[in-house]
């Protein structure tokens, strides 16, 4: 009998759901006709479960997760939407932190396989060569977010698009000079992509960025360079800021030098940090619908352990929340 | 020979650290010389490693975190502290996350517990007869941070004299009103001993609050609550809010109703976020010393490990920060 059998035809020849065979092959409860039924079909056709059943049979319910550090307002929220999704589901979430660091995202991915998780969510900082090997041979789930990953199924933010439509905002106003504050390249998604859509709004009025600075995505980082760039800006100016962090941190400044905002420098974020609405003038920004991508991201991960079809590459898309920061 | 012989003994005995025996112990590596010299020592004597060492022996250098949620500000922070702190001594966080529940709080101590972690840290919510049980039967060494849990290692923040100076410095002022916001008893330290230190303080100058109106962490139950009480409210009215989460609840709502800070309505919080500097007016408030207190915490652990003496209960201090946002 042909030894490729898949649970599918096992589904097919015993009339029953392909997740009831599933369930069945992992120990779960099935009625005991079906179980019967089932029990037949494989020993008639001599099945053999391959790899991944196997791995699933001894499944864990437990679903490793990565994160870069909970220093910003995104990851601690979007951990938050991910971890309830998956506990109702019934699997737990374990954690590491990656420290933004590469290495140890690989370290973390191999230690997290190593005690038997389910599967593994990263919200990814970037891909090598060596990552990527790795990766591909590691025959569990694994999802990153924010990052697209190649070879891999990713869910990222629609970075470019969020970036033109703030360029172009910004482009078609009357600005003497206009500073991108933005974090280095490594981080393809903000770095990158985002970047590339702020420039290519600007560029699309007929507008290029004065400059473009670059700082880290902390606030001390912020402050620093703004604080640097106001003793030579040009007004009205306009900052793109590349988070609402920094944007956080030009406003400091921009309050103690006792600068106008927007009149003298208009400030847009991007990120839609609860208290964006608190600053005074409130920040124009971009929100990324965190909830919904947390949720999505979940249920891929899901999907993906039971081994259902999902996109390889999925787009969050973003809103913008036009305030008055910008004159 | 004596059996009860101890690692300090066998140190004292070769002539080398505690710490250079331990290592020896469990397999790391010392000078070949002084390898030699703990061997023949401990044949020598006939010593057997106890209990504990034994379980160091097969140390994982891995150390559990169980947290509440991320959705705060406090936490998130608190994490990055504790996890940089670990990972420069090499160790390995492996981060639960305990939706705010004890049972689960419990269940993830066991389930790190059967990793195999050499030690537990626990951002923690309260304590149960059920729950002391299981801390008491651990065999690791287990911590907890920002409640006091009977029987076991804690550290605390100085809850009641900060909750006693915010009470004495509205009580010394003139309102018509004074309300707080507050989150309830079944958070100890927030829910008890912050308020009680409150009340406390505005006993101190005859005063008591109007009343204590309960809310949650969450910015959107402030936000509903502040709402109702605006319709009530004789001015000039003071709002003390359990945290600056709560605090930012309230702005939003006198913001949008146009009610002035600090002339009708003065606000003040705990825990300066980053952003409360940032608020108009800017809050005034009281900061605990997070990162020492992460980085205290984090050393405590690897003292608790290394079965160093350390204190049951330490507090961590707390420092006002006075802004303008009262009157």
């Amino acid at each position: 009998m042909d030894k490729k059998l898949t649970i599918n035809d096992i589904a097919k020849m015993s009339g029953v759901a392909k997740s009831t065979v599933s369930r069945y092959l992992n120990g779960g409860s099935v009625r005991p006709s079906t179980g019967q039924k089932i029990k037949k079909i494989i020993e008639e056709n001599n099945y053999e479960p391959n790899v991944f059943a196997r791995l699933k049979a001894k499944e864990s319910r437990v679903i490793g997760l990565t994160v870069p550090g909970f220093d910003s307002v995104t990851t601690p929220r979007l951990v938050e939407v991910i971890v309830e999704y998956l506990k109702k589901n019934d699997y737990t979430p374990l954690i590491m932190h990656t420290g933004n660091k590469i290495a140890e995202e690989i370290r973390s991915i191999e230690r997290l396989k190593n005690m038997n998780v389910d599967g593994i969510m990263v919200l990814a900082t970037g891909s090598t060569k060596e990552y990527e090997e790795v990766v591909e041979k590691l025959q569990i789930p694994i999802l990153f977010l924010g990052q697209r990953f190649p070879g891999a199924n990713s869910i990222i933010n629609d970075d470019y698009n969020a970036g033109y439509k703030i360029g172009e905002y910004i482009g078609k106003r009357d600005f003497e000079e206009v500073y991108l504050l933005w974090v280095s390249k490594e981080d393809p998604a903000v770095g990158g992509e985002r970047q590339r859509g702020v420039i290519d709004g600007l560029f699309s009025c007929g507008k290029e960025p004065t400059e473009v600075i670059e700082t880290s995505f902390f606030y001390e980082d912020a402050v620093h360079n703004v604080e640097k760039l106001t003793e030579k800006l040009k007004k009205p100016a306009a900052l793109i800021c590349a988070t609402d962090r920094i944007a956080q941190g030009a406003y400091k400044v921009l309050y103690e030098k006792e600068i106008a905002i927007p009149d003298e420098v208009s400030v847009v974020g991007f990120g839609d940090y609860e208290t964006g609405e608190l600053m005074r003038p409130p920040l124009t920004t971009v929100k990324f619908d965190w909830r919904n991508w947390g949720e999505s991201s979940a249920e891929t991960m899901l999907q993906m352990i039971q081994q259902k079809p999902v996109s390889v590459i999925q787009v969050n898309p973003y809103e913008f929340i036009e305030r008055k920061s910008v004159r």
